[in-house]
């Protein structure tokens, strides 16, 4: 059986039990049998109550066992004491999943009931969604086991959320918007089921045109990723994730003991893998519908039509933000707009068609851009005037809709104005065409269209990897472990660089000033040196550093320098030796990094290097697993990528040597698992074709791979 | 007579002509006259109209030269032709101010004939608003003389708006969203009557509590920026300006003929000001109501109290996005919450009273902030439930809402869910209760009062200017234009920032090898030379710069190399010599500027310098007067700021110096307004204590001192 057929039968259930039904309208039991029979679900439905007496005209048993039927999904609303001896009941008498209400578990401090709850489930083949959940609504079964909204309307939108007060809110807001759902699941405390597993089903229900998700933490990580790549090229998903700043991180955390994990990082994953992330329910939900009923752009070639200049002006603007390029070839701007143009209006993209327009003029003028082969999206904005046939807004809007969805292009509209427009609104709303009441509102839908449309044509399943040296690195990182350490000395970290085929200065340990003179000479001036040492992490604090060594009388007076700081700092510290490198000449300096995150598993990192790495904060993160093309638009993304262009008349640096580095340390983090952090500050790099030098690397090892 | 007093009668008239009254209800001259009639304008009414019919029983006057009282304001809505030979009647007739309805002039190349109008309103004291505008409403004199909008409500909120059409379509979603209005003011092309004109009054007439902005281009900045610093002590003031991407700065010039100026500037001063801009129409309207309504908080000790984890943990987020610090002392929400929540909710901020709350519980959580002395401003948020009696939501709003007003506490509402919610939403709109159906909009009003009110509690009418040689800069000014230059040359802006007090390392100009070499040795070395030649501004380009040279052998090689390059350049350049300096030591580098803004006059710059200007924009600016606080919030908004406090052990740098140097270069601009730019970069500032130097400075001047 695939993954999804196993899944199906959570959405499509042939038969339900609820274990813990009851007769008493005040009680979740009664409104989960009475919202199953109200939604028309066809299946068998079991009640389960151990007093035996019917519900709602349905049979009703005392026990599970007593049930002769196969029996797809249990919903469990019985007491937390009772729900882990209701789960064994239900395990061996083969039931496929159940879904528990009830809470008081791990949200509760109570994780080891869930635990054995999941180890009986899992013994048996069964699955289980929540704990602490408000339910399941599944269009395809016509299935209402939730307890609490009724009359859910069937439409496109599927929505997956980890907050069950949000969830049943959401419920409600998705009938006053009129946004019709394929299915609301609730995932609570996610002890076995999860969005990934939801997903798999999502993805193949054809019904189902848009998924959106509220998160609040992410377990599995990679899995969930892998399955959103899959998802999203299927069709659009959205991600509402809360506990984005620093302070609702931590109110996340004492909400549902959710880990928000960095924002940053999940901001770049999503993204990576096509996910629109929507900042709160407003944006979401408009994005939503748009994405369900309109047609994406086939092109970037957009046109504002407006009768006012002042909110022509704003909708250029909510272009820029939100990503929407204005189409510009004024020769065939003037060919398709001056007939449909007051001559004291502008053809110039927003074209004007001035405040004179009635609804005649706007349904030519919005026919052109649908008509013409040179445009892909329109948006068409309206100011109230007293010029405009109000009554015919509406009408108008409808119509001009219409037209554009027979040519397969999208079309947003906003209209400012009074009662006439927010009747408009509110009807259309109704029709789900979307007129809004702000400009920004109505560019931020093309905008997201574009997003996820640009995301398809640019995306690739190519993923590339590094040949590196894997037992080498297993060897340093082997030894030490054997020596209580869960971080590498410099040279360990040097070697570890070195067996991933990165380019490092040449170096040697000098055990006593002799040799240390020796190396000097062997490796060539100007030299650097460095204190070796267990216990010191931070070299330069301690005095263990000295740059720019240009004879053997320098290295000499540096080393008797080095040791005597040194012990100053920590006379307990015991020193391996001092590091002879050959002096980096001077470049960019960046950093390169990789680390597994809790949320996600193995992730890289780059940006501007130095000392500027944690005052710019201009770094950016991806999953693994990458290709050239996605390196290369991480590498675009950070503020300071035109100094690796080049500004001011200075060289080209070798950026292809960055994006090598970049995946030569995603393969050591993804295939060394020991290995939980690598960071490499500053990685100097040259001018084009001349590399770049990896100079410092700090590395941090554990002991067990676990899983992420 | 004050400036107040003269603008008073255009808001207050106590009589009003119509140039181009109509009686065919079809025109705009008909139009006004029913909307000044129908508004109850308790004035006089003279409809003028050379056939002299009476209009909507009004006696109608042939000539403005006709009517007999004194005439206080005049409406012009003839065509563009006549209007001219009208505001020349006006003059003559002595009427105060007129305002011209009719478009045709600067917006549409015409800018001659508003030249001659302001030239005879000028004449004869009288004032121009427009042309090409809608007309005002004034609530004081309960005057609706615009043409198109009926049946305005009066109200707090006062409109100013540069786009007609758009200021239209506002009255309606005014009126739609229940804001009542206590004018609304269409400038049009804005040849006389400007902002700041109608803001004296505006500041003075205490129904209008907010004052709303929206705004293309800005002209006579320093005049607006003075008005603007007044008017926001009294109250608050908001602003949309469009223009703010440079493609929509681009739609905005193509249509008002507007310069949007930079937006980064734009942003800078209105925030100097005290004013708050707002992005869109809907979180203006939002921000206005709620400004007008509430009070605002006295502290910045806010909680969230929530019947959902979820919507808590967004809000919390959209706190941290706004501005609004949540209240912390665990103690003290133990001490006030405990009693209003259930054991098995939370009393940390968001305090979570769980979804078994009921408006009564609601009641009794959101008395507990009102009362309690600890606590300053409320978020309550609501998630739809079962347990909660929706028909009674509307109502616990409405009661907490004033119970908080009470005690002079502001309070903001979300809530989520279907038809219950929704209706809540509408009913409290009508009575100006701020609940919304998405967290960030609740939390926004309140983070803009906060805005607002540390503005209030940090700003200072101090100014600071510095002690400069003003005789000496202009000496240098005169040498250059008389050389026929719009630049100076190294020297001479060294020579310019000297005479500021900032400074500058040791230079001499030698003209030939031999001086080079004296200089050099006079100096000390290292030396750093460049070449001084009008025709090269580009000095690294041209091969004109030799750094850190060590000897009079380098110096020697250094200079002969230095002319090769640049006759190699530019055979034609005339060449003043070579500037021999004193290599400055390596420190911080950052830019330190000033301009003469197209719109606002004279403002600083200040940021990272080097060659991050261009890369990392970390810069900020300022409008003057100035003083040393607020150059000290400038730095600390630079992104960088972190590395004038040193980071990673690194020393504090010299700041004080740098904010003296700010005030320097500040000062000549604004007492030097010949020089229209000043940027100097690097400016290399040392360890605190050991101030700074000014590397090189690029200045920009003009011949003649403009009006900004």
């Amino acid at each position: 059986m695939t993954k999804r057929a196993a899944i199906r039968s959570l959405f499509e259930p042939r038969s339900i039990a609820v274990i813990g039904a009851s007769g008493d309208p005040k009680k979740i039991g009664y409104s989960i049998v009475r919202n199953i029979v109200d939604g028309g679900y066809g299946g068998d439905i079991y009640p389960v109550n151990p007093k035996g007496e019917d519900i709602l005209g349905l049979k009703t048993y005392r026990r599970i066992e007593d049930i002769n039927g196969a029996i797809d999904l249990v919903t469990v609303v019985i007491p937390a004491g009772g729900v882990v001896d209701a789960i064994r009941h239900c395990a061996a008498r083969g039931v496929k999943h159940a879904q528990i209400i009830t809470s008081g578990f791990s949200e509760a401090g109570n994780a080891e009931a869930e635990r054995e709850m999941v180890r009986i489930a899992r013994a048996n083949g069964m699955r289980i969604l929540g704990p602490n959940i408000f339910g399941l609504y599944s269009s395809a079964a016509a299935l209402n086991a939730t307890f609490s909204a009724t009359g859910i309307n069937a439409g496109p939108v599927a929505i997956i959320t980890q907050s069950g007060a949000l969830g049943i809110a959401m419920i409600g807001r998705a009938a006053v918007d009129n946004m019709g759902l394929s299915a609301i699941v609730s995932l609570g405390n996610k002890c076995d089921i999860d969005e990934a597993d939801l997903l798999t089903y999502l993805i193949g229900h054809k019904p189902t045109r848009v998924i959106l998700l509220y998160i609040e933490g992410v377990k599995k990580g990679e899995r969930f990723l892998k399955v959103l790549r899959q998802a999203t090229v299927r069709k659009p998903i959205l991600a509402i994730k809360s506990g984005r700043s620093r302070r609702g991180a931590l109110a996340a955390a004492s909400h549902t003991g959710s880990l928000a994990g960095s924002d940053a990082v999940f901001e770049a994953v999503m993204k990576q893998c096509g996910v629109i992330r929507a900042e709160n329910l407003d944006e979401a939900f408009n994005w939503c519908k748009f994405l369900a009923a309109s047609p994406l752009p086939k092109g970037n070639r957009s046109v504002i039509i407006t009768n006012g200049g002042g909110i022509g002006v704003m909708a250029t603007d909510a272009c820029e933000k939100y990503g929407v390029d204005l189409y510009d070839d004024q020769e065939i701007l003037t060919e398709v707009f001056a007939p449909v143009t007051p001559s004291f209006g502008s053809t110039k993209n927003p074209v004007d068609i001035t405040g004179g327009a009635d609804s005649d003029d706007y349904k030519k003028a919005l026919a052109a851009p649908a008509e013409s082969t040179f445009m892909d999206a329109t948006m068409a904005l309206y100011c109230e005037t007293a010029a405009f046939d109000s009554e015919n807004l509406a009408a108008m809007i409808a119509d001009t809709y219409e037209h554009h969805k027979k040519r397969h292009k999208p079309i947003t509209y906003a209209a400012i104005g009074g009662i006439h427009v927010e009747e408009a609104v509110q009807s259309l709303k109704k029709l789900n065409i979307p007129l809004f009441s702000d400009v920004y509102d109505a560019v931020s839908c093309l905008g997201i269209a574009y997003r996820y449309s640009n995301y398809l044509r640019d995306r690739t399943d190519e993923t590339e990897e590094a040949d590196i040296d894997k037992d080498g690195i297993n060897r340093i990182i082997d030894g030490a472990l054997k020596d209580n350490r869960t971080f590498l000395l410099a040279n360990e970290g040097i070697a570890v660089l070195h067996a991933a085929g990165i380019d490092v200065p040449e170096s040697r340990i000098a055990r006593n000033i002799s040799q240390a003179v020796a190396f000097a000479e062997q490796i060539g001036f100007p030299v650097v040196m460095k204190i070796v040492s267990r216990h010191i992490l931070h070299k330069s604090d301690a005095g263990g550093v000295a740059l720019d060594l240009l004879s053997r009388e320098e290295v000499i007076d540096a080393y008797e320098a080095i040791m005597q700081n040194v012990k100053g700092h920590n006379a307990q510290a015991v020193i391996d030796g001092v590091e002879i490198t050959r002096m980096v000449l001077a470049g960019m300096e960046m950093i390169v990094g990789a680390r597994l995150d809790p949320s996600f598993g193995p992730i890289v990192m780059c940006g501007l290097g130095g000392i500027y790495v944690e005052v710019m904060k201009d770094v950016v993160f991806r999953a693994l697993p990458l290709n050239r093309k996605e390196a290369t638009a991480m590498l675009k993304e950070i503020r300071s990528f035109p100094l690796l262009l080049g500004v001011r008349g200075e060289v080209r640096k070798d950026i292809e040597e960055v994006i090598s580095t970049i995946i030569k340390v995603g393969t050591v983090i993804n295939h060394c698992r020991r290995i939980t952090d690598i960071e490499i500050n500053p990685v100097v790099v040259y001018e084009q074709g001349g590399g770049l030098k990896a100079v410092d690397a700090r590395i941090l090892i554990r002991h067990k791979e676990e899983e992420a």
